[in-house]
């Protein structure tokens, strides 16, 4: 790689003037898109939005179909390239709702510009990296006629609500989804504006858990005789994890690898700003008094249990003495590599009726496996020689997102590497009032891209 | 007693005489009070409806005055009669708001009449109860010139808020507040139409525990190393009682009194209702597959803690997966006699602190301290008696009410005894949509309050 980027580093300048060159084409694109409404949660502008990522694939000679996979479309996009390797690029349409609207300073679907930046939903997520990687594939075939590799898009409009049918879009659809690496939709700048890769997602098994007890909500008088749903689940959910953060459903943590080398040496080479997030979340410390080394592994690499969500009975202003009837809460587990969230749940309703809540119900919301690209795959690589090369700095790799996604079931499932890149900035956000990109991170975003493409086109290893 | 009621049974028979024949005009007064809304949580109606009592009062020819303790004012009144011994009633001329009003069949504040009974919120508790006792006494006053008894009414406008100002009126009006005896605001015949007798009422501490974690709600990702408020809050709940019901907190149950063979006997009399309860709540079984005994015991006799509210995160539909950053529960205690509301709350805290939950908030929204009067009082004998006459069945005599209410804090904090009858029935909805009486029980309700004031009058044994 090192000896393409010395030897041909001509193209990939050609290419990068083009970008520059028609920087105001690829804004007004990017404008148009982010005015176009496409809230998936809402069912809002998802037909006209799919519809116009499909016309503007087509605008620059990409080949598409709109796969109906159960859901809003997937958005599939192809074109040939030099080399025999497959990029794809997996972005999402869809975008979270605006709300509170009246925390905006601009109209959510403006798009408006400001101070060299453009404001608006899906702007950051994912709006401005679908046109960024759109752009790098236009400017290649303007300065070289085709990519230097082939190039597939795989753009969903189901993101922001779980992605529910993309493991049957993945299923159905193996010789288009197939490719050499992907390119995942999002990643952002740090605080010190260091480029972050992210080389995999955590799984997700979202549950709510029901308690319900009698006919209605009875007057509290009833406390010492009649079974309470709060006091039920209250003490069905105690069950599952202590004090202590250890998840107490039996066999929760048997598939959990232990750290290897690799993993440790990717960790001491992070810096993950941990005072900087302890002052902006106005917390005194983490959990446990977790030393660093505990901090990171406890992010990246451990499975978590987290309470999203409580309710049952009155909680209204004042005093209101009823015993509840029924009791809700929700909570998502975040899992790790090699955990089966089908068998999670399993040893979740398992534990439950052992602990004597056989009649706490279990619903499921989603469930998804984790998966991690790992660190010395050729697309890593050339991910991050781009970003030295684009923004001057060693990128922060993160070894996952300890958020979670369908990066494996569309990738890992079937031995793909993938990794995420992307136009945020550490104040994009995402999925928060005044979502916004700098038009500068637009401009390095499409580089990057167009960079990934021209290193990973002729990795040798492969 | 007993020869009193051989021997001058026709003053009381004239004095019903008198109440059938001018049933209408009582009629029409219950129905003028029903129809003057006086919601306390709401502050809807106050004034206009302690001037409409006032004006009840005083057309009777009760002297009265308005009393203000820093709330919603008092309604007091008294009236002179032939024994030297005073007889007080305790009502509340305030109603729970209607809501859910499109659950009602009739407008809550028409008060109409169908099929003989009387529709309307505050018609049984506690309009129907005013009346009646206004009633007894007017036909007293026309029929003997004057009552048997000295008579009280203490009519105030907070109970259904919890009386918050009720203590501080006992307080500031000892002379006024003084009685040989109360006779509380409501109570209802039940399945079998049997009249209640309620001897106390049990006291209360309600609290709101708040957890606070970070500054902002979070996303979930984040879950494996920063404090998540629900979590606290389900944590620290968990210590304060266990699954075998027991309180945990250290202390709480030192001052509940042992019982006693009286209270043993009280209980082996009563005919609960157990399986219509059940059969009504739809509930397989009452809590810990308790014996029948035991099943008494915890509702009348043992102190209890029931979490009345839980609110924390999301809990809208489907999956939001946020780290919640505060968490909210409402809890109440309902005390008996002995426990003292400031102890346990300083038991409370103390054992929060000690479990490692310091940073619980705990808020308190009221504090009432139990209280029973004893089986063998000479006001219980006198409504035992009366309600043998009247209804001509035996009286389901509860040692106390499960809830809770001011009764100490007017009564038995100042040695007097109270006892609570009324003329609601087991259909009566008192809260809820519907709220209604019959028009034999209004019928009854008066006949009973006059017995009572007829036998108390002359009771001997004071």
């Amino acid at each position: 790689m090192a000896s393409r980027q010395q030897n041909d580093h001509s193209v990939l300048k050609g290419v990068y003037r083009y970008l520059d060159k028609h920087f105001e084409k690829y804004i007004e694109i990017l404008r148009q898109l982010c005015q176009q409404p496409s809230v998936s949660a809402q069912g809002v502008g998802i037909a006209e939005t799919a519809t116009l990522v499909r016309n503007l694939l087509e605008s620059i000679g990409v080949t598409t179909r709109v796969i109906d996979a159960g859901g809003f479309p997937v958005v599939y996009g192809e074109t040939d390239g030099e080399s025999p390797r497959t990029l794809a690029f997996y972005n999402h349409y869809d975008v979270q709702p605006a709300d509170p609207l009246d925390q905006w300073d601009y109209e959510p679907f403006s798009a408006e510009t400001h101070g060299k930046r453009m404001f608006g939903r899906g702007v950051a997520d994912n709006k401005g990296n679908i046109v960024a990687r759109i752009a790098a594939v236009d400017a290649f075939k303007k300065v070289c006629g085709k990519p230097p590799l082939n190039i597939k898009f795989v753009i969903e409009g189901e993101e922001e609500i779980g992605s529910p049918h993309l493991d049957k879009f993945a299923e159905d659809n193996r010789r288009l989804a197939a490719a050499d690496g992907y390119i995942w939709e999002y990643a952002q700048t740090d605080f010190r504006e260091r480029p972050q890769i992210r080389l995999g997602q955590k799984g997700m098994l979202y549950v709510e858990l029901h308690s319900h007890t009698a006919s209605q909500q009875l007057h509290s008088s009833w406390g010492g005789i009649v079974p309470n749903a709060a006091w039920r689940l209250l003490w069905a959910i105690a069950k599952l994890k202590g004090e202590n953060e250890k998840i107490c459903i039996p066999g929760f943590y048997d598939r959990v690898r232990p750290l290897s080398k690799q993993d440790i040496e990717m960790l001491a080479r992070l810096d993950f700003g941990e005072a900087a997030w302890k002052e902006q979340f106005e917390i005194d410390q983490y959990l446990l008094d977790f030393s660093m080394n505990e901090l990171l592994e406890a992010y990246f690499y451990r499975p978590t249990c987290t309470v999203c969500g409580l309710e049952g009975g009155y909680t209204g202003p004042g005093q209101k003495t009823v015993l509840p009837n029924s009791a809700l809460a929700k909570l998502d587990f975040r899992l790790v590599p090699d955990q089966d969230p089908d068998e999670i749940l399993e040893l979740l309703e398992q534990h439950l009726a052992d602990c004597g809540f056989a009649d706490i119900e279990v619903k499921v919301c989603s469930r998804k496996p984790a998966g991690r690209t790992p660190p010395n795959d050729p697309l890593v690589t050339a991910a991050i020689d781009a970003a030295k090369s684009v923004y001057g700095k060693r990128p922060q790799i993160y070894p996952t997102s300890a958020g979670s996604g369908p990066m494996a079931i569309l990738c890992h499932k079937y031995g793909i590497p993938a990794v995420s890149v992307g136009l945020g900035y550490w104040g994009s956000n995402t999925h928060a009032p005044n979502e916004n990109i700098r038009l500068e991170d637009f401009s390095k975003g499409m580089r990057h891209i167009a960079a990934i493409m021209y290193l990973y086109a002729d990795i040798s290893s492969h």
